[in-house]
């Protein structure tokens, strides 16, 4: 996740999770690399982004709506999300969001 | 940005800026405090959220297309842009996109 993701022209979907973490660590790491992995086997995936200092951000981007509702109802994520609400996060936010336009420097940012 | 950002009932906007920073520091701190100031200015600004890790992700959120069009568009940040390309980022990624649903753990994640 040390890369910024390459992602199609658009439009596509994006995922942004927003969270505060609580101090219990326990199973967290091994969960969070798990979910990655898990991810980028689904059908739709295209790519994450995710940095954590006060708060965290991750961003997954996908080919559509369908495939995120898939990742979301996915058995082993909804495992760790049912455990994300209990142990690991203070707060959190999900926002899903069409991805309408996108550029980077090579256009100059005149997009 | 210590906190996950309150806005309201989708749809609404937001922009996803991910990069990859260079070693040039030179004005970067000042510049990055002073774009948030002055977003939080702009009308149609919601809120902000932000981390950097090897990634930096900044998320703002915005009521419409046309408060990030006028954003993008005002003479300060315009220059903090041309410095960002020529300085600071060895990479970007900006993806403007529409919320269309979001939820929390006050929801359950069910929605």
């Amino acid at each position: 996740m040390a890369e910024i993701a390459t992602t199609p022209v658009p439009p596509y979907y994006t995922v942004i999770f927003t969270s505060l973490r609580t101090s219990d660590d326990d199973g967290y790491g091994e969960m969070a690399v798990r979910m990655v992995e898990l991810a980028q086997q689904q059908e739709g995936f295209l790519g994450i982004e995710s940095a954590r200092e006060e708060v965290g951000i991750t961003v997954s981007y996908w080919r559509d709506a369908e495939s995120i509702r898939r990742w979301k109802a996915q058995v082993e994520h909804r495992e760790a999300q049912r455990l994300g609400r209990s142990q690991w996060y203070a707060d959190y936010r999900v926002r899903v969001a069409r991805v309408e336009r996108d550029y980077g420097p090579e256009s100059g940012g005149v997009a």
